[in-house]
Parts: structure tokens; C-alpha cells; sequence
């Protein structure tokens, strides 16, 4: 029977099994030591040959695993007899073994189908794993439901722009770019809390380190809200079980990335600021005005919280009605009870209330030039009883990019999809 | 505080808060019984007036729980105080509350907004999230990483016929029908275990109780098998744990649909037929000529093996190679390693060992038509050291119809998507 790299020290002396990929070789007079990977980690091979076999094949070893000081593990297996399973090219266009500080992204992204690899990539997504399953998990211990709302859609949420058009058997349809709609929907159904993990798609023509045209939005929805700030409450636990499941998994991941994550104390203690007092803090670090929270205000005020606080992780809420969409709930005739969550530098949420009073709610569509005809689709939610509710969308490769420190959310996404980018 | 419809029998003689949506209303006399329906079930509120009060609409009210064995649930609340939050029109476009043996599927997704609200319907998707949650916790327990990859895709993995075309940024995409490469990538990236819960895209023009042209595909890949009996020994631990863990969490909603799940020990038994078997098992059933797996022969090997084997649940493996796809590995000259599973006549399965020969996957090839060029970037997989392996997938809409016994697929669809229905 096989036996994974991280469990031969339970074997020592008896003959095993290996199954694996040839990370590294190297050849010392007579003995051959190989590298071996596995989906569980790396043991030493010590062959009395020189094998000919290529770095990245599949290989079946079979040896006894002895202790030895010197090699990585403290313990190595001395091969037997051993079998090449599938034969790597020599030539790889990529160095999975390599350093990647000395690779530049778009490398990384071509060759992605070698590159996720690399035991330093393929930790992004064991981490990114982690961050899907505590956001259920956590979801699911407060009563949430989990959904899965169709992606095709007949119109956009937020009012059209943006969207990635579909031929649907000879008629437009587009691609869903939030659930918004479909989760208030699901609200109001009387499940009252649901939550989805589903990619979202849109249309931007931005291509940034901190913008994907396909990305896996975390949503949330929740009814009998009185404000944003109980949404506030809720992320806070929702990451704080997040970072904990992260720290608790991927120790190895973790330090692959020289990284670490915030404790559940510094989530808690992670200040409200509104619009305002962020473009107040921001001016002030940098005695300049600024007019909007753009990726610099992100930045400063993160900066600012690190410092006064003591927690990279600060909520931005009371945005003016003009910055945010037409289905947010008003605090006054210009704020709105909606929310950012910035961590360590970047946005990753923004959420809020929303309408749930139809008369409330046509008011507001007239602010923003659309007509009730328009939205027949929200009439025929918020017309036959909609509790108060609000939500928020967590973005799992910008919040991934955050704990690891990756300069670009690309690398947090497996098959990145950019400007100029569909494949792999 | 709020309290839950499920908690009230632990208040008894205390004033407390529940908020809900109307479900029902009976006036006797200056006494009124009203239905109050909330995410966790129903109570009965007493009150001494003829509220002015349409259905489903949303209140919030103050009273006394009180025990009465009539009452649903043997607990009653005497109303206090009432208000209410969200007033639904009195003309309901659909009776929240009727019962759904008499509506027409057609006007059940047209009014679908209202039609998740009936408790019945809204129970299909409760199962559904559990089915979810049990496919994910169970993969996880056998070392499985969740994976999500790209829908926006530059070719579809099946050899390019009904992909759904998308508009980016002024080139063709289409929207992926599957997976299958991107699983394959990843188990050959070192994770060698990985399974998608994700939306998948069939431009087909099937519009059939069987068929969607948007489903959630539960999709499972893992390295280092023999043959497709290990990945069939997979799912049957999968569907047992799912199936447990429906008949635990929801016994309300399995009697709502009068439904009951296989118990672990029938799953296990489920047999193993070949193709060529199944097709003989349902010539001699209706002493007639099959020349495929239609649904005919589906419904007709379980009811054979309920009959001879005492097990709903089928496993059909040894496809012929010209009914499966060229990535599928051969088990001789025409046949394949390949197997679908037929739940409660249902095809809710297909699956199958996949190439990781370069050489012969090249080979297989030719015979479908296909060029090695087309497929440069399955080569770049195969040329650099992959493991034998192989895979499934479960359609979610599938298997939740068939455990409550539904007649049509688009009832297990939150928002369905056939040839004709984009909204809502």
C-alpha cells in the first residue's frame, strides 16, 4: 500500500510504497539522492545509481525509510526498486523547483499548467481552500443557508454596465456580476440568512494587481438587520474564523510565504470609520486632499490603523448615496448604511443595508434616473413582504492575496482571466 | 430579543419578540389564529382582534408563549403587541401557502420569487445545501482541496459543440461545460485529489425534465487509481455520507415530500453492471432490443436491481470507447474504463479513468478526428509527468430531484435556466 511523504517516520525499517513527482536531483559519485513530491510534502530517495529519469516525472519507489539527521524530515527512504510511471520531456518550460522571487508573473501565468506546481503557488490555493471552507463553516454554525443562483442572467444588478454578453439561443443574455438580486430574493423567501460561494463576472477594462475579470465572490445576505453595523459584527466572526482555520492548517503555508495572520483579538478590536473621517485620515498622512477612497486612501488608512489601533483591518462605513448603488438602504438624505472592510491595504468587502420598503425604494431609483418599470424584477420581491436586510461580498483572491502578501490577485486565482487572458 | 419559531416551547409564561412573515390567517369570532412562518418554522399567535393584515406580509410581535395541545407545535403565543414591518399587496400573484400538487410547474418558475416561499419548495433547497455540505465535508475527510477554476474559457473540453459563446472584450469565449481539464491540471499539479462545486454551461437544446442548460456539477478528480472500480468505491462513500446526512438534518423536509433516503448498507451493495449487461437486463425486462443507455434502460436496470439486489442505486461501467470521451482510457480496444451511476432511474453520474499516457492519449486521438495541435494544452499536462488518474462528476439538481422524488430537474434549480427562461 502507497504511504504519503509526511507519514514515513511511522515506517521506519519496514518496506513502503512512495508514488510521486521528481522534485530535484542530485548525484554524488555512486548515489543518487532524489527529492520526492507528493500532495503531503517532500522525502529524500537514496539510490545506489544514477536513474535516468527527468525532473517532474511521476515515479513508484519502493525502500525503507531510515532516520537519518541530515535529511529534510530527519528521515529518507532507501530505494529498493523503483518505477518510472510517466515520463516528464527534459526540456521544462518551467522551473517548478525554482525560486519564484525570480520569476516574473506573466511567466507564472503562462505557464500556469507548470507553475501551480511550485510548492510555494500550489500553498495559495491549499490556503485559498481553507478560506472557502471557514467562511461556510462559519456561515453555517449561524443558521445560514448555502445557495447557488444561476450565472446567466437577462440583466445586470447593478444597472447594466459592465456585463459579459451571451448568445442565448439567439437572444442576449449576460453574466451574472453579483448575486445581489437572487439573494434577496432568497432572503425574503423566508430562509432569511444564505450565503454563496460562486464565480462572479465583470466586464471592466481595468487590468491592475488588484483586478480580475472572473473572480469567486463569498456573499452573504442576512434579514432583520437594523443597521450595517450588525453586518460589520458578522464579518468580523466570519474572518476571524477564517484567519484562525488558516493558522491552524497552514502553519507550512503559511511561513512559505513569510506570513502570518491576524489573531481573532485584533479582528474584534478593528475600528468603524466613516467616508468622511477615512478622507480625513488620509489627508492628514499625507497633507494633500483626497476626494474618494482610492487605492492610496486604502493604503493610509491602514497605515493609520496599524498605528493608533493596532490591526490592519478597518471598516469604512456612511458612504455617500452618489458612490454606492440604488438598492442601498439611506442613513440621511446623502449617507447610506453601507460598508468597505480594507485589510492590509486593500479593499476585500463592501456591503451594506438595503431597501426593503417599496415605496422607499422607487424614491430612490428616481435619484439615480431609473424607472420602477425597470426594476419589475425588485417590485416583485419588495411588494409582497421583504423583511429589513443587508449583506456584504467577501473577494476570496483579494482576501487570499491579503493573508499571503501577494502582490497581485492573479496569483490568488488558479486560471486567471484578465484583459488579454483565457487561457489556460 | 428575537426568539425562533423552533425555541418557543422554552419560553413558556415569558413575554418575548418573534418576527416572521403571515402565512396564514383564520378569524373566529373577535379571535384571529395567524400562521407566523419564519426560517425556523411555523407558531400559531393568538390574537384578540381582526388585524388589519394581508398574507405575507412581514410583522414583528410581542406575546406569551402558552401551551395548548391543539395548536401546532402545542405552543401557542398570545399576542401582546404587534407591528407591521413590510405590508405585501393584497393580490398575491401566488398562494405562498397552497398546496403544490395543484400548480403546474409552469407557473411554479414563473412566479418563482413567491413560489420559494411555499414551505414545501423551500425544503428542496434546504436538502439541496445539505447535499452540498456533505459532499464537500465528506472529500475533505479523504485529503480532497476544493478547487475553483475559470467558467470563461477560450474551448470547450468536450471537443467544442454546445458551449454557450461570450462577447470578451471584442474576441470569442465560451462558457465551460465542464471542468475536466482544469481537475486534471491540479491533480497533476500535485494536489492529486481535488473536487468543484460549480456552475456548468450545456448550450444544449434538450428541454426535458432531465435537462438544464445551467446546473451546479459536484465534480471530484484523484490521482493514482487503476481503473474506475476505486473511483466507483469513491462515490458510493460520498452518497452514503450524503444521504446520512440528509436523513439527519431534515426529517421535516423528507416528510414534506414524503421522501426517504437509501440507508449506508444498500449503498453499498449497489451492484456493478457493464454496459453490455445493462443493456441485456433491460431487453429481457421488456423483451425488446436496446442499442443505449436510454431513459427507458435507466428506469428499467433499478427497477431490476431494486428487485434482484435490494438497492435503487446502479453502477454501469465498460462504455464502449465511441460513446465516451477521447480523454477516456481504454480498457481494451472498444471498451472503456469508464461508469455512470443510475439513482432511482436517473443517470446522476458520469465518471471514468482519464489518459495520463501521452502516447496512447494521441493514439486516442486520431480515432476521434482530433489533431494533436488542437490539444496543445492537454499534451502540456500529459508531457510532464502525470499520474494515472480519473474522476467524476454529480449532477446537484440531479441527485436532490431523485431524493425527494421531484419530476422535473428545474424544481432542484433555484432560478432554472432552459431554452427559454432567463429570468429571474
Amino acid at each position: 500500500m502507497r504511504i504519503l511523504a509526511r507519514d514515513i517516520a511511522g515506517y521506519i525499517g519496514t518496506e513502503i510504497v512512495l508514488n510521486g513527482w521528481v522534485h530535484r536531483i542530485r548525484a554524488l559519485g555512486g548515489i543518487s539522492f532524489i527529492i520526492l513530491r507528493d500532495r503531503s510534502g517532500f522525502v529524500q530517495l537514496v539510490m545506489n545509481e544514477a536513474p535516468h529519469i527527468t525532473l517532474e516525472s511521476v515515479i513508484k519507489v519502493s525502500g525503507i525509510p531510515t532516520a537519518n539527521e541530515k535529511a529534510p524530515g530527519k528521515v529518507e527512504l532507501l530505494v529498493r526498486s523503483w518505477e518510472c510511471i510517466s515520463s516528464a520531456l527534459p526540456d521544462l518550460p518551467y522551473h517548478v523547483n525554482g525560486r519564484i522571487t525570480k520569476q516574473n508573473l506573466e511567466t507564472i501565468l503562462e505557464q500556469r499548467v507548470l507553475s501551480l506546481r511550485n510548492p510555494q503557488i500550489n500553498a495559495i490555493f491549499k490556503v485559498q481552500a481553507t478560506v472557502i471552507e471557514a467562511f461556510s463553516a462559519y456561515l453555517r454554525s449561524q443558521d445560514f443557508t448555502e445557495i447557488k443562483t444561476s450565472k446567466i442572467v437577462s440583466s445586470g444588478t447593478e444597472g447594466g454596465t459592465e456585463l459579459f454578453e451571451v448568445e442565448y439561443f439567439g437572444k442576449k443574455a449576460y453574466l451574472a456580476q453579483s448575486p445581489q438580486f437572487y439573494k434577496e430574493v432568497l432572503v425574503a423567501s423566508g430562509l432569511e440568512r444564505v450565503f454563496e460561494v460562486a464565480p462572479v463576472f465583470r466586464a471592466e477594462k481595468h487590468d491592475t494587481p488588484r483586478h480580475l475579470n472572473e473572480y469567486i465572490s463569498l456573499d452573504v445576505e442576512m434579514a432583520f438587520i437594523e443597521s450595517e453595523k450588525a453586518l460589520i459584527e458578522l464579518e468580523k466572526q466570519v474572518l476571524a474564523h477564517i484567519f484562525e482555520s488558516v493558522a491552524q492548517k497552514h502553519p507550512h503555508e503559511l511561513t512559505l510565504w513569510n506570513a502570518a495572520v491576524p489573531d481573532s483579538e485584533s479582528v474584534f478590536k478593528s475600528p468603524i470609520i466613516s467616508y468622511q473621517e477615512a478622507l480625513n485620515i488620509a489627508a492628514e498622512a499625507k497633507q494633500s486632499r483626497f476626494f474618494d477612497i482610492t487605492p492610496e486612501v486604502e493604503r493610509l488608512v491602514c497605515e493609520w490603523s496599524v498605528k493608533e489601533k493596532g490591526t490592519a483591518l478597518v471598516f469604512i462605513n456612511e458612504f455617500p448615496s452618489r458612490l454606492r448603488p440604488f438598492y442601498t438602504y439611506p442613513l440621511d438624505g446623502s449617507l447610506t448604511m453601507s460598508f468597505d472592510a480594507i485589510f492590509r491595504g486593500l479593499e476585500i468587502t463592501t456591503g451594506g443595508r438595503r431597501h426593503h420598503n417599496v415605496h422607499a425604494f422607487i424614491e430612490s431609483l428616481e435619484k439615480f434616473g431609473l424607472k420602477a418599470e425597470q426594476m419589475a424584477h425588485y417590485l416583485s420581491v419588495l411588494n409582497y413582504g421583504c423583511p429589513p436586510h443587508g449583506g456584504f461580498a467577501l473577494g476570496c483572491e483579494r482576501l487570499t492575496a491579503r493573508i499571503l502578501g501577494l502582490t497581485s490577485v492573479k496569483e490568488a486565482s488558479l486560471f486567471p482571466r484578465d484583459r488579454k487572458r483565457t487561457t489556460p
